[in-house]
């Protein structure tokens, strides 16, 4: 027999960090956690369901480490320093295996990132995993959407669109065989959290790219009151992405989604420091293009102006 | 055509109070709140799963209010101001009618507690309902489980059981011809956010009564490291219940879930200033038992020992 408290410490009492500013954590009605006088707080929470998000059958130790990189995402967008999760998990049965590894993966990114689990909620019900990521920004210095300006450079972390191509592996349209690190970027997203602090000092705005590129600029350039000027040729393609994609893989930087790379706007004069600053946080940032005036996306290939429909994923178009 | 934006923009943006202490709210990757210096931030979750704690069908106004409550009788029992609330939606389809009714249900309960919706997600997916809420309480000041002493009182706030037995009705297991103030508990549950604050300083330790209120007392108890004994004579029943359940209706007292009232432990030279502050917060306290040295919970009824075998409402019991 086990009852939701067994499971809890069984799989979940001890995981992430184990933080001083964690006063109370999981046990209680509520988690206490001390904010330090000089820092903002930060909030997000994103799910993943099954058959939506994932397949049915996905790796558990992947799903742990997904559930939590969509969030830390989020924050390192916004410049911020993860701190404390809150977890709930709707499971449709007891599966010691199956949690032991969605524990594992959590955990091990909780750690890598500081992050305690100080609270969360288990329940029956069809496969679906919350996270809430609270994290702290100093005062005024959160990055945001909406501080771009005409003229702006918009740059770009990583290789975009690896993990668009790896989930079509896993959606069983293509072979494995040779796309296994476009999988692996799919299963294991790594969030720029080291970035997204050193862009508080470097960026106008800034987005994490989970819907496509073209989607996320474009919700940056109209935060901004801005249109956008792309171009393509300076997309950062990577080399498994190319020998996969052939000529479409430029299609799967722009639209692919669950990338979790930061897209961001930079005045021109910060260009230098990026390039040094980048290299420092082992993540390399790509110059593809500039906030306008004229509302809208121009996308530019080589010399001309071209369409291009997909809009990004949208968990409501209908 | 609706987007998940389109769909934000429509039914959420506004929803609840407006807060100075929201810096960035809906919008951007994530929230950004404003902590008072002396303030510690407290932090719960809960989740409502369709065919799990609603019937599918129920009225989404209900749901709309009782996502929330669950989560401000948390913050209830840790003594806390209910500040900021996340809401995480799956949903199996876009269903107008149905988001207008879950989010006057979420908007008036939220005003009523000055709590601000600042962030949140949607996606497609079996219905379920998390919301993440954070409130404020003075630093060392959160009531928690683990305070009670020997000795020390045990009161519960309101009449336990009346929600359990509207649940029945909801479930068709009983009539609802006589029991509308029965159902209207379980579908509108008054969250003791303004008794949990009056209790700051009366109480040792304080637990919200989700599970049955034999259930919750025994974990307020373990986790104070005492036993306790209960006096079933002593149970605040509601004429309503007695009504609908007759000799039973202390069963539903004990056993029932759903309550969300304050069960608390508090030394006994408190009694006198509870009875004045109770009436102020609007809601009675009833001594029904004290904490005691020897583990373990044992309820006297008409002079005897009695035995009691429901355990509490456990998601994961099997």
């Amino acid at each position: 027999m086990s009852t939701e408290a067994q499971l809890i410490e069984r799989y979940f009492l001890s995981l992430g960090a184990a933080r001083t500013d964690v006063a109370l954590g999981i046990g209680d009605d509520a988690a206490l956690l001390d904010v330090p006088a000089d820092q903002q707080l930060v909030l997000t929470t994103d799910t993943l369901v099954e058959g939506r998000h994932f397949l049915p059958g996905a790796a558990p130790h992947s799903l742990g480490h997904r559930a939590l990189a969509v969030n830390l995402s989020d924050l390192a967008a916004m410049g911020a320093t993860p701190a404390w999760a809150l977890l709930s998990l709707n499971l449709p049965a007891i599966d010691d295996a199956w949690l032991r590894g969605f524990a594992a993966g959590f955990d091990a990114l909780a750690r890598a990132h500081q992050v305690a689990l100080a609270g969360g909620n288990l329940t029956r019900g069809p496969l679906s995993i919350t996270v809430q990521l609270a994290g702290l920004v100093p005062r005024g210095c959160a990055l945001r959407r909406d501080g771009g300006r005409v003229g702006d450079l918009l740059c770009v972390s990583g290789t975009p669109g690896d993990a668009a191509l790896g989930l079509e592996v896993r959606l069983g349209r293509r072979p494995a065989a040779g796309s296994e690190e476009l999988c692996r970027r799919f299963d294991y997203p790594e969030a720029r959290v080291q970035l997204g602090l050193q862009l508080r000092s470097l960026a106008s705005a800034c987005i994490d790219v989970s819907d496509g590129l073209y989607a996320d600029i474009a919700r940056l350039a109209a935060a901004s009151s801005c249109g956008a000027v792309l171009q393509v040729d300076d997309l950062p393609l990577s080399v498994a992405l190319c020998a996969a994609a052939g000529d479409a893989a430029w299609r799967y930087a722009l639209g692919g989604g669950e990338d979790y790379e930061l897209a961001f706007a930079m005045p021109v004069e910060q260009r230098a420091e990026l390039a040094g600053r980048a290299v420092a946080g082992g993540v390399r940032c790509t110059v593809i293009g500039r906030l306008r005036a004229a509302a809208g996306i121009e996308l530019h290939r080589a010399g001309s102006v071209i369409q291009f429909s997909h809009s990004g994923f949208d968990h409501f178009e209908v």
